[in-house]
């Protein structure tokens, strides 16, 4: 089973627009087991579009394509399907009358442009849309099916997962392959992959590693008979090779293990921030319900606010600035105190493009205070991302996974390794 | 002169990676008068890139790859246009040395594995990389040329800027559109396109709205001859019908114009953010330097962080619950005063997916403590889109914007629409 997709709008070929649906097209589909085997973007251009579905069933079973079925006139996907096709477009009545009745709902007059989205290719099937107005299309041509979906990204995903995932399965049977992604936090790309080099040496397995600022995720993918059973020893022996560096599988993100390890021990975080401006906060806050466990925290991004709503020593700023090992141990009691938290988190450091205090970019210090013992402190080297504007960006980024883990390791007990030794894993140039 | 794109990696069919790269591409190209007429990404294939190389070059004048110039086997750009061209690889000496010695720096061996970038197609010259270890390549094939670029984003810019636009932009010739980008603020797409109508209209003129939440960009492209000198008429147009809602230009995002306009005014800005969990202030410090204008925040995400560190009045909170506009005011007047700063800006609100305090999902208050005065509070009404996961991210999101433009607003002395009046744009349905 071939799939390939056929992204259509000026706007991505401009870049105003990220490709974001033939991305989740792509993870959906595979996930599922269908792969799609080529993505192909072109303008709004009926001769282009048309040639595009036409090359594209000469290549694969089955088309997916996103966007060009709004109201205007460079909404040209119904016109191009029924081109390829060799039929007209006719009126619906049923979709007409939805059209009508949803612009009556919102006190609106229809215009004439819009009744363009009630017109379908002669034979095609109707996909409901329960998202939104414009529905998708399924059209058979001699190479094969064409599913044709809006590009609205909410509404394109809901037709997929409700009609165009269902059938596909059903014609390309079982799937012979299963995945797993595990996720690492700390680790160099390098390492990880050099560690898994015996499992990625086995029959029928695949590794793929998805960096992330800080993190790497491992996809496993076993094909073949059983996949199922297989997947889950490899899986096992990853996890032994990887270490304590797992923190969380698929969609388990750091933020959310975080909470869980916090609300399993009944206790709460706060956070004081400086180079990453409010970054954590807004991390410990992306889930629902995390006011249970996360109990605020303080932005004390110049100097002067870590003595003053943090209790900072003014010596020990004055002496060693604000970048310091002792600054975060420092930030992190005084957020928990100011707060009545738990645990207190506090990052400190360099995000540049400049240096500070005689610190150079990527410095960075991380502290975690917990109940009535003294702060931990690490200080991860960041590898600085060259000198353009998004250094700052990714190291600001790093700074929150840094975090994150160090209160995780601090949650489960997992000690840290000593900054000093200079065969720590987590220091490797990544290549 | 027509470019197409060519992504290889398989890592893009399966949607582990967005395709960024084509989105920078298009749009850099774009800017410099050069159209993107086609971008197809495959995977790593041999004979499938091979194919699609030729297939492109059937089309266009000029491919842009990029990926799968690395060291590992699954990379086969450099294998795949020495096939397209009908020549071999040949070992070049100087790339060689240079890799030795950047091995050799970083105290390693050199895996025979990475030798492979050593690696050109006969007759290719080599593009420099300032930015990292794989070249890019610029190959000269009967149909046109291929310049093959590393998949790194950072590596994949830099030569493209060096390099690539500067040769493209000498055989393209000068560019006969000119183009402008105008931002705004909390006005709906439609709004923004109805009141536009008239400059559509116009000859040689082109919109285009790009929307974000609770922001739409608005690219004015002009062709034609002197499409410079039209642009700027077209542009003070477009200003005048869209009024205050424009807040910047090009690259100058909301908080560029805030820190902007504080720093005119020697003053600072200090938060207390609720729904947004730290993202306002991140948000404000993501420009290097902004500690000049930024002082400080505070994340009372918990009611009660909002009594005991900003001084919200406790039977305020008992009457009505965090989400309402006294609360809005009193948190940015405590911001204010906690962190000595000239204006304090806050935000309380709901952001799903579940309702608060009887307040229903996009309820949300901004306010604004400016000196000596009472505050002042914005009520935007938040389109809530659908019930997904994604709806807290959009909230979230489109609560920072409102929040950065009510005090661009009250800095450059803006009055704030009536908030009961049923005749305000910002509030009209989206559609």
């Amino acid at each position: 089973m071939r799939v390939e997709l056929l992204t259509v709008g000026d706007e991505l070929l401009l870049g105003d627009t990220v490709n974001g649906n033939a991305a989740w097209l792509g993870r959906r589909l595979a996930d599922h087991g269908v792969d799609v085997t080529r993505s192909v973007v072109v303008g709004d251009e009926l001769d282009v579009i048309v040639e595009a579905v036409r090359a594209a069933l000469g290549r694969a079973d089955a088309v997916i394509t996103t966007g060009g079925l709004g109201p205007t006139y460079d909404d040209l996907t119904r016109d191009a399907l029924a081109r390829a096709a060799g039929v007209g477009l006719v009126r619906d009545a049923g979709l007409e009358r939805r059209l009508r009745e949803r612009v009556a709902r919102a006190g609106r007059e229809l215009r004439p442009m819009a009744l363009r989205m009630a017109d379908v290719p002669e034979g095609a099937r109707i996909l409901r849309n329960s998202a939104g107005s414009a529905p998708g299309l399924r059209v058979e041509l001699p190479g094969g099916i064409v599913y044709a979906l809006p590009g609205v990204p909410f509404e394109m995903r809901t037709i997929t997962d409700e009609v165009v995932l269902p059938e596909l399965k059903e014609i390309a049977g079982l799937p012979a392959v299963a995945r797993r992604t595990l996720r690492t936090a700390r680790m160099w790309e390098s390492v990880v992959a050099s560690r898994l080099a015996e499992v990625e040496a086995m029959d029928g397995v695949r590794l793929a590693y998805l960096p992330d600022p800080a993190e790497v995720k491992v996809r496993i993918t076993v094909a073949g008979p059983d996949a199922a059973g297989r997947l889950a020893d490899v899986e096992a022996r990853v996890r032994e090779l990887l270490g304590d560096a797992v923190y969380g599988a698929e969609d388990e993100s750091l933020d959310r293990v975080v909470h869980r390890l916090l609300a399993e021990r009944s206790a709460t975080v706060a956070t004081a921030e400086s180079l990453t401006g409010g970054l954590i906060g807004a991390e410990l806050t992306a889930m629902p319900g995390s006011s249970a466990t996360f109990a605020g925290g303080l932005v004390t991004y110049a100097t002067d606010a870590k003595r003053s709503m943090l209790g900072v020593p003014a010596d020990l700023l004055e002496e060693h600035g604000a970048v310091h090992p002792d600054v975060a141990a420092a930030m992190a009691a005084g957020a928990r105190d100011a707060l009545g938290a738990t645990y207190g988190l506090a990052v400190t450091g360099v995000a540049g493009p400049e240096p500070q205090d005689g610190r150079e970019v990527g410095t960075v210090y991380v502290g975690v205070a917990g109940p009535g013992k003294s702060p931990i402190v690490a200080a991860p080297r960041l590898p600085v991302p060259g000198a353009g504007p998004e250094t700052r960006t990714v190291i600001r980024r790093m700074t929150v996974v840094h975090a994150l883990e160090l209160l995780r390791r601090v949650l489960v007990g997992l000690p840290e390794p000593d900054p000093d030794d200079p065969a720590r894993e987590d220091r490797e140039d990544p290549g």
